[in-house]
């Protein structure tokens, strides 16, 4: 089992980049910490002689077996959300590198295997998220990309520049053309735990739908104005709230609907909310049945608009429809899972992944393990030392299987 | 009319000051419009010779005949809530001043008259509100009103300090004595325009308790948490304020309950809320009423956490209890009124003002004008020169029959 301690001591060492106890991690893309990963990153793939790139997006390849025909990308991302977890990401990169790592001590180079860093997955400081995927694999354009801002007005070309992995166009996973990417990451949801898998093979990724909405209402010193004259703002967006989750809720069939930002104008104690802004997230395997319920919450947000005497603006900020992986690949890992005796599970993706880019340029498969309590964003994500090697076996299992 | 025309453009002129017609108001305690306008406060009492001192909490006193033995205060204060309006508080201060400038002119100082800015009123920069007159009448020890940080973490005495306007305690009003109080205000409510009153006589002041409430759910990513496994601290929140409102709305007795102020933790698009803290303000004529509420309100948090799973904490941040005004002044007002034939109602304020604090230390009493649609805190704040004329007369005439 020495490889097995290897990658999990190599797991805990980088995954301590950015880490607080008592905060969680904070590696925002391109951030100091995040910084400070690539360069152990770099480190690390210099250790085995890897041939390193960066593309024009900051997304870092370190590849071996150059001169072979044929090439495999496995990776996942290295930037956080604020106060995250540990795993997410992180443990694809590493699990990566690691592979490249055994597959290199074993003499068992027979394709171009590159390890991928993705640059600001997770879209918490620069939106939307997945940029380094959307521009590698030329579903954003540069144009779009580069234009991106942080809270601090600084734009996505600038933080790339600055961090000192700004590449070259040449090196984007679309001109370079792979055979085959894998991503192995935590499941960040509750049902492989709870159900006792040890393995999740996703079908796909679910359809995503984030819609703005806007409610006024009327402001106005909290005291003088009766109760039946108010035109409160934060009353209409809370019954939406609780409207919007019970109908989710009576769905039933795996539709999840979230409220998860909420700013409220003047956010003061003692004044009536004049205006309150949110989002709300939708998603479902299934695309109609989010579109659906879209639509619904836009006639629920009428309704209590028109019941309360406030006003309400809604618009779709962005869609990402169903991904669905590779059939192939997935039997491939349903194959390794049964050769080393592994509990598995088909399950949908429900957050939206480096691989869902990925599959518009190559046959493309994920591998997940379990979140304790499914907990993930969060510094309570937990994944068990057994669980991640695991899953870092059966990734290196598929790939020699590929290779 | 002469005069009138005088004191409304001395009113517009001040309180152009930190006003901008697209945000409104915004001259926050001892910023640099408070700071403008204070010292064209002084620049104003010096034109009419007035005696001009400061308190140790910045408070300001402009004052005629001070060789006579009784005295009357009257004033308010000039500060701000951020995107305030033009007539809140800065209304009485003006009306005070031009009191002074009136009764000078027409040689009608016969007892000491001091027209005063009271601190920090609005609780907008440093809580609690009435800071200023809470020191002022020693209702608040010196060390609690000092500590008070704003959100940059400066203190209210090095607030003071630097702002050119710190005094001496012997300056305080509690010290000074005065012989009644009487302040000018805005209804800030919609009472008085709505059912055809010019002036409002305040009966006294509401009880107001204001608490605070922190949810705390399971923060998570917004999609692999299926809905029934949810803990979600903005569901329990958004319950808690609709059936909140409902709760207040059935009461029908002019209770009132508001949530002005909510944080969302993480407050991220695709995170499920984690902690919510929310303010929950409740005023009634009837202090009993209102703490019955304000327990009622515990108990639907605390029946809404367990529904849903999440855990609640709630504590009272304070409570000020119902003020009742000198009857005497009110009954001299009510005269005043009939004399100048104005249509005039006893109301009750529902907002807290300066004259609270003075009405412990001193015969105290009220004057309100109507507010149009009864905004107030906000740039729609209006109230028609007329009604400012009207509302100045008042206070002009109960003061001449005072001397």
């Amino acid at each position: 089992m020495y490889e097995n301690d290897v990658f999990i001591k190599n797991f805990h060492t980088i995954t301590s980049i950015g880490y607080d106890k008592k905060v969680g991690v904070n590696r925002l893309a391109l951030n100091k910490y995040d910084i400070e990963a690539r360069t152990r990153l770099i480190k690390e793939f210099n250790s085995i002689n890897a041939n390193i790139s960066y593309d024009d997006g900051g997304t870092i390849f370190g590849s071996l077996g150059g001169n072979k025909e044929e090439s495999i990308f496995i990776g996942s991302h290295m930037d956080s959300v604020p106060n995250g977890g540990r795993f997410d990401g992180m443990y694809g990169v590493v699990s990566a590198l690691n592979v490249l790592k055994k597959l290199k001590n074993n003499g068992q180079i027979n394709k171009k295997i590159s390890a991928v860093d993705f640059t600001n997955e997770e879209g918490a400081r620069f939106q939307p998220s997945l940029l380094g995927s959307g521009l590698t694999t030329e579903v954003f354009t540069k144009e779009f990309v580069y234009s991106r801002e942080d809270d601090q007005g600084i734009s996505f070309k600038d933080a790339v520049s600055k961090s000192g992995f700004m590449g070259s166009e040449e090196n984007r996973a679309k001109r370079v053309k792979p055979g085959k990417y894998l991503e192995l990451h935590i499941e960040q949801g509750p049902v492989l735990e709870h159900e006792g898998y040890q393995i999740g093979i996703p079908i796909g990724i679910v359809t995503m739908v984030v819609d703005e909405y806007e409610f006024f209402g009327e402001s106005n010193q909290a005291g003088p104005t009766p109760m039946e004259m108010r035109k409160d703002a934060l009353v209409s967006a809370s019954r939406f709230i609780t409207e919007v989750r019970d109908t989710a809720r009576k769905n039933g069939n795996g539709l999840v609907m979230t409220v998860g930002k909420i700013k409220n104008d003047p956010n003061a104690y003692n004044v009536i909310p004049g205006k309150v802004m949110l989002n709300l997230d939708i998603r479902s395997p299934d695309k109609d049945i989010a579109f659906e319920y879209s639509k619904r919450a836009y006639e629920i947000a009428d309704k209590i608009s028109k019941e309360e005497g406030t006003e309400v603006k809604h618009r779709n900020l962005w869609v990402t429809e169903t991904t669905i992986f590779n059939e192939e690949l997935k039997k491939t890992i349903e194959k390794i899972c049964k050769s080393l005796d592994m509990k598995y599970k088909y399950i949908y993706s429900w957050p939206g992944h480096d691989a869902q880019y990925m599959n518009r340029i190559t046959d493309t498969a994920m591998i997940m393990v379990p979140s304790h309590n499914g907990r993930s964003h969060t510094k309570e994500e937990f994944t068990s030392d057994q669980d991640l090697i695991n899953g870092f076996n059966v990734l290196y299992k598929t790939v020699l299987n590929l290779m």
